[in-house]
């Protein structure tokens, strides 16, 4: 029997597209996420094991996904393959308000879960701006991270248990909803940040944390990263307030923003040659802005600061994340323009900077990169100042000078976005070979034909 | 050659002692732990590999050492194993303030990293009673919990990076610094927890944390846990104070204590169903205290608080933690008493202990558990009042009670000690049967020739 056919009896419950319905759909972010030949969406979790023993049995390749908000082609399919779409299983099975835990099914948005949360006074503790979108289900299978991160972890950290149907089709369960468990081989962790390689992630116990108080904002002028350092460690150092951002960006990242959002010279803090947007909870807004001022004041001549400003309203400290939120404006200024996203340890950041935009310009002397990120976990996002995409050898070559060194040091090629396709070559060339070998050894182990997205992160 | 003999000619610089040579040594907790008919204590982590491969070659077990301060068994060895001892692994290599980021030896004591750490205003974040002794190695095979973990995580969550031997001799190498990356498989999570079945973990990158001003300690009366979670909500959700430490003493634990410690009637708020010590971190004691005789205040009513007090000095913080930690007391009163170590989903916990009460009754009507633990993380201590070693009948009778029904509502038959041999059997009982299928599979995948470690964990 033909694909379609035998989908439609094996599975005759679910929705299923086949390849023209695709090509008329919105495919998300990656226009590949569209090239199968069928998507199924299961209704349930034991349809997604009758569609994962299908495609086992026939050798057909199957490739889960969640909003299709991935940035490293995760997603991405071609003819030939069927999508395990996770839409269907869109339940807040339980939040648990004692417990401060949360059960859902992999498809549930981050944003229906905030949403659900904020009923208890919780939160996930975790978000990003694809949050309307992104599922738990591909949070978990990208390991994402976002601006909290340094604070509450990775997704790796706030999972506590998941339910994933293994490619031979039975069910690894492991809904613990206990932070400490030392039970044996913690094999969850298998499944977080696999990208849909060792089987499909169905059901996540997840970690909310009460919400706290209001949230204040500055915007700080700084020489360099290690003074912007010192700010943040002040603030973690305090107990009577909390930090719950600490987002850097370089001039020529702030300059382009400021002109892409026409802010009036003056207006704001902005002549600097690093510019910090600082985030501070407190009981009330009041003591909020006061614990950053006074906070800036104690330390500004030890830091050398430049120029700073608590934001005196909820417009002024919109304008001050729109600076860095507005990322599409790099998109628009330069579209396709090659992006990186690399962790470098904290301590590091200037020197790194610096190596970097010497080799870019000694690449072509009219690269000038932008670069901005998580400051407190190190978290850069660098993209080129020119329309992508670039050639292949010249994109290897930008790799090289971003990634060189950068194993040794302790930082990584991907921090937050996954291999997925995009970053498979480099995961080839700067991951450790052992590690790589470790890998490749256990996708063949669980997942010996190979049927859970062939071709990406392992090979 | 025989064993000793080959021993000391493969690593002619390695101390390496006999069997007759351990037997004249302190073993530790375990008196089995110095069972085998060799340790060898190497000096580097070449001649780790070299021991692995010496053992693999030959298809001697091998089990790693560090401060033998486990209570799982995990490190008992028997005769014909050899022991790797890690204590000439005891380097502090690197902390990195800015980063703030230690790498450590495996061998390094938590003590020592702890004091190293607090010269850079600088703490691991996780602390336990064993801190002199247990190693930075062995807490991460073992991931180690702790007092802190509901706030900063086991030992999973605090490292960023290892390196392990294989027991192929490879080194696995990953010493990320970053908290941020997703980057392929996180395999290192497969030797966290995994008590040296998978390979023996030689170095680690560790988060460390700010060490933030200053903390308070009241002891309060409530009539149940459910209550005491409240309070534990209540100062969770300030951001005025840090919530340090959340400490649960149901009756009978409690009132054991203040037999055991000659503790007068009245001084401290002891006649509760349950006991709560609570720890809240501030700027500076003066305002940690207010904070906390504020808080309680503010909710007294509403929780139904029996009793409650802060201390007003530091002995009387210390007489307050004593209930706590002397735990020396139950092993004094009932030597070897069958002893547990599980999690329960935090909202369950009343429901749990009245079952477990009950269930234990009726397998011998004098049964009256000790009950103590972790309140925010549901990790409960339990030791029972008789004399131990009990026969293995009634012991699986009495693990059956305690681990009924605990992994379908998300809890863990071991928390923060680990499988070892101790909890083998219940690990066979209780565990997901895929779970195990998996991990079987792994550890035969890694360590084929079965050397590492045998027969602990998975078998």
């Amino acid at each position: 029997m033909a694909l379609l056919p035998s989908l439609r009896a094996a599975l005759p419950n679910a929705t299923i597209w086949d390849a023209a319905e695709l090509a008329s759909r919105d495919p998300g972010f990656d226009t590949r996420n569209f090239g199968a030949s069928a998507l199924v969406r299961p209704r349930d979790v034991e349809e997604v094991a009758a569609l994962v023993k299908f495609c086992s049995e026939r050798g057909i390749s199957l490739v889960a996904q969640g909003g299709r908000t991935g940035l490293a082609g995760g997603a991405a399919t071609s003819q030939g393959q069927v999508i395990c779409d996770l839409g269907g299983l869109n339940r807040i099975e339980d939040i648990d308000p004692f417990t401060r835990v949360a059960i859902v099914q992999a498809g549930v948005t981050l944003g229906a879960l905030q949403e659900a949360a904020a009923q208890h006074g919780l939160d996930p503790g975790i978000d990003l701006a694809a949050r309307g979108s992104a599922t738990i289900g591909g949070m978990v299978s990208t390991n994402a991270g976002g601006i909290m991160a340094f604070r509450n972890g990775t997704m790796r950290h706030r999972v506590l248990g998941l339910e994933a149907v293994l490619p031979d089709g039975r069910l690894f369960c492991d809904l613990t909803r206990v932070l400490k468990t030392s039970a044996g081989y913690d094999l969850k962790h298998l499944f977080i940040g696999a990208e849909g390689t060792l089987g499909i992630v169905t059901r996540v116990a997840l970690r909310l944390d009460p919400v706290a108080g209001a949230s204040a904002t500055a915007l700080v002028g700084v020489p360099n990263a290690a003074s912007a350092q010192h700010i943040v460690r002040h603030f973690l150092t305090s107990t009577s307030a909390r930090l719950t951002a600490a987002e850097i960006l370089w001039r020529n990242f702030a300059s382009l923003m400021q002109r892409s959002l026409n802010y009036a010279s003056g207006s704001l803090p902005l002549d600097a040659p690093c510019l910090l947007v600082l985030g501070l909870g407190a009981d009330s807004i009041e003591a909020a802005r006061s614990a950053l001022e006074g906070g800036l004041a104690a330390i500004w001549e030890e830091v050398g600061i430049v120029d700073g400003l608590v934001a005196s309203s909820e417009g002024q400290a919109a304008a001050m994340w729109r600076l860095r939120e507005e990322t599409v404006e790099i998109e628009r200024a330069h579209p396709m323009a090659p992006s990186f996203d690399v962790s470098v340890p904290a301590g590091a950041l200037d020197a790194y900077v610096a190596r970097i935009e010497a080799g870019l310009k000694k690449l072509d002397a009219s690269y000038a990169p932008y670069v901005y990120g998580h400051l407190a976990d190190g978290n850069l996002h660098i993209s080129l100042n020119c329309e992508g995409p670039v050639p292949h050898e010249r994109h290897e070559a930008i790799e090289d000078v971003l990634y060189e060194g950068l194993r040794e040091a302790g930082g990584s090629f991907s921090a937050e976005h996954g291999v997925g396709l995009e970053k498979r070559e480099a995961y080839e060339r700067h991951a450790d070979p052992v590690k790589r070998d470790l890998a490749k050894a256990i996708k063949e182990l669980i997942d010996p034909g190979n049927v859970m997205n062939p071709g990406k992160v392992v090979g």
